[in-house]
């Protein structure tokens, strides 16, 4: 090999790895490997709710208790930065005591939100990881100012389904529990087991941690910073049981801090991106678990806007 | 009667009426009659959802088939003026390459919003009359730029019920309403009848007028500017009939014009304010006409935003 | 008088005064004396800007130096409530690594904003009194939901004027003047005396009260819920004196809480209203007093939004 | 060489290689040479303005007339995607009839605006190239969802200087130059010559097209889409010059499309980030060319919001 010959072997191979480089960290993995629902699928897990499940999941009514799972937000709630909300109701035309109609005067409202606060569903193009979302979406692709081109929050179907909440605060004997304390599978599965009611493919599974019923209004900023959550292992197991959902009465769902400071919230990358689950937030699970009623069915239909990441919520549950 | 006396008596007649007028005009309406549900009332025939009616209304589940019911949306969608929305998708903290987390990369969204905008839920502080909103709330106390003082959309439970659709195009046989056509009280019986689908107390009720499939694609101009809808008497039965809520396939429910000028949207009128029953707008109904779905259970959660006048909504129904 | 003709003329009576309480509540003053400036006229005294005062004006720069008299606000500046604002930067077309110009990199900024943050200017159409605001204009005419009909910001034509600052503070010995402390027409002559700079009609006028630099940082809640200021003859001693602006380095120019509790921000009504003469606040003045410079070519061209009642500014003084 | 060796070698380059293009693609770039300002400036040219500068511009002023610079713009102005503005005039307190103030009313107004529309300021950090701003200023280490970390708006001293009008559109005998049709050094140079004013250090440079006259109101989809404008070279040009702030009566400055498409906006990239120098656009120059005012005393102050990239804005002229 002449000095000439390596040095155009090299531009060839450093061009080669360069390219492969600057492809690999913004766009497609190329070495991606479709969701189980088809390459063109933007809705994951909800695929596994159909009438049969529908069905089965509306036996679970025996009371007709329902429970609203969101609660009440308003410009005071604190949300992951920079999320904020404020809300204005006006009168239009109605100015100075003018009449907009002669029969009638009206409140209308208008609102600035992100829609990461409180109670909230997290769509498919939430969370990813290495340059693409759900399904091998490339990030750059799908995510645009005006709203995502694919899994936007418009294109989940009706979230009906078992629902079950797994008291892991009763788990631990506490009424809740602590920032950084975390739940693995042997606790989940301990919790089924003690409360029977085992997690079945395409359910909602919710987690009591007590931590919002007993931080948010007493101390906003802690509630905030940091949480008690799921492990890693839990999310994995959960996407291997193949459920719909998992939320948790906490702004986030994993633990945070994160117990391995390189992996946060990489609960949200396995369910969301790696198996097209959605995430719940902020649930409202108290009432629930006061109430013993670890299986409902649960109802949700978030407001289709298209291209939205998230969105605001209030599921019910009804046994 | 002296002139003096007339003068006298003159101030006091005038004063007295003036009075009246001021008081009158923005406040409390004096002679206020507290609806059936208690002076403190806030949330009117949602009052009559309790377990007994939601496990009635769960035997309406025989297929599991499900539907949302709202429609998408986004800053193309016409809105009662000035009514818009813009959605921004963004990325917190990964500007220019820049890292968030070491193992995940993720979108968040913000948004401005008017909350009428196409499906959404009227709640009891929207519309009123007089100086007042249901439940003699006087417009100018429960009133708040912040958000409603009182009546606000964060106060409405879950309102799950049997929900009837009355496919009002077919009966005229048509495949869509005319804009300023409006149906009767002998229509929605007439419906009622043949589809076998009586309207009872706690149902919601949903009119299919085709307008929305129509119009709103095709000619979003004329859609908004326009609906066929109910008459005033229709809303003043269904208020007899002690419904929940009321609502269409329209941005308004009421027939616009409105026959009388000087009643325009006075349905709104009398199911919100006289009758605590709410009023649910932009509906997607053409599914469950196509499907001959005429009964369902009808679930909504709408998001508990404080002070909220009216929400984005996706009910769903099961059936 | 027969009982008949008493209740007839009371009819007549008390229709005429109800009529006349129904017009005067809301909408133009029967009464309203036009503008010296005309019935059409929509920017008040700054009618007195001609280029023979600019040119007048303009002798005054003969250091060259150059004082912004806006302060940097953000997020966390106070503001007379419901006022916030809040700022994102973002980056188009730049998601995940994605390219928007092969050769550049940008970024955008959106902003959700009250207008009265900060260092605003009120325009004529921002505060009136007995159903109307400056020239007669009724407010219920002027007023709308998508910006003002008539007396919009935009109409504001170049402010270019002599600029006076007048050191309150150093009047009363001291470094600033406490929250209800209000200066009168004596002082403000004083003031003129003392520091040879007498107000001439077609002047800005600023008041220097030290209030923003010593409590805007330090205790923001205590800035913005009292202020020092001038007393309503001030106002009024002003408009005698056809002065175009008035302004302070407080967020409010009338001392707050006001001596007449009946009369809070009168010399608002006086000077907008009544006079035509916009308000100026939370001026920078500090930087001027420290240097002595009383007078100086005041320069301001509000951003032109149609319709907008306040605007953020930050005008150049320069002597 | 052996294989081995030349793998190793291999090795080695390529790292290096990565690790410079992951270095330089979001961060600093190792060989940014600093401002002639020093490596801690944040205002670029802006430094050019001191109290001789300005005293010496102010002796333009020789007629006392002004001229505001910035056009009216509302909700249907058009923007470079995705920016657009929507306005609200509220009553705070006074719904209804209720009574804020014993004394007055007022009007209130809220903004939902993309700081990049109509007149407007773009800052230093607005576009940048090659992972960096202006003076070496990292793309990701200063851009943050909640304001730029250098570079806002806010260091923006008082822009004021000598201002030059040039009218490209008489140089080239028409009413408006046409869509992609650009001006050239020679174009600039021939203009300053006839019109008897040089382009010095310092001053701010306005180009007359007549593009926003013409198809603002006429045709806005146009006018939005295309622009008259500089080349590159002019861009250059007036950066070996050291003016202070290049405007235009266009929506960008430069030419669009550009002639060459790999280099869009170029004239961006050099104005702004390799120069310091700010731009203007959408500048209202009809009225100073058709009054000959091509000199004159330019003064702008910017709204200080705390890290915003642009500013909407009104600057004044005054001969």
């Amino acid at each position: 090999m002449t000095a000439r010959t390596v040095a155009s072997f090299l531009i060839t191979v450093v061009s080669s790895l360069l390219a492969t480089a600057l492809l690999a960290a913004p766009g497609q993995t190329a070495d991606c490997k479709p969701s189980r629902w088809g390459v063109e699928d933007q809705i994951g897990n909800a695929n596994l709710i159909n009438p049969a499940s529908i069905l089965a999941a509306s036996k679970l009514i025996k009371t007709g208790k329902s429970y609203p799972l969101g609660i009440v937000i308003d410009s005071n709630t604190p949300a992951y930065p920079p999320r904020s909300l404020s809300l204005q109701v006006v009168q239009p035309g109605q100015q100075f005591g003018r009449i907009a109609f002669p029969n009638a005067i009206y409140n209308d409202d208008l609102l600035q939100i992100w829609l990461g606060i409180g109670p909230q569903i997290d769509g498919l193009g939430h969370i990813g990881s290495e340059g693409s979302f759900y399904n091998c979406n490339a990030a750059q692709d799908v995510s645009d100012i005006n709203g995502l081109k694919r899994l936007g929050i418009e294109n989940v179907p009706p979230l009906v389904a078992r629902g079950v909440v797994l008291d892991m605060a009763a788990h631990f004997g506490v009424e809740f529990m602590q920032a950084g304390q975390f739940f693995g599978v042997d606790d989940v599965e301990a919790v089924q087991k003690k409360q029977g009611t085992p997690i079945r493919e395409g359910d909602v599974v919710l987690f009591h941690t007590g931590w919002t019923d007993a931080k948010l209004a007493s101390d906003p900023d802690a509630w905030v910073s940091q949480e008690p959550g799921q492990s890693e292992e839990v999310a994995r197991y959960l996407a291997g049981k193949s459920v719909v959902a998992v939320g948790a009465d906490t702004w986030g769902l994993d633990v945070v801090p994160s117990p391995d400071p390189d992996r946060p919230f990489q609960g949200h990358v396995i369910l969301l991106k790696e198996n097209g689950i959605y995430i719940l937030e902020t649930m409202n699970t108290g009432p629930l678990v006061r109430d013993g009623a670890y299986e409902f069915l649960f109802v949700l239909g978030p407001a289709r806007i298209r291209g939205a990441v998230q969105m605001i919520i209030n599921p019910i549950a009804i046994r």
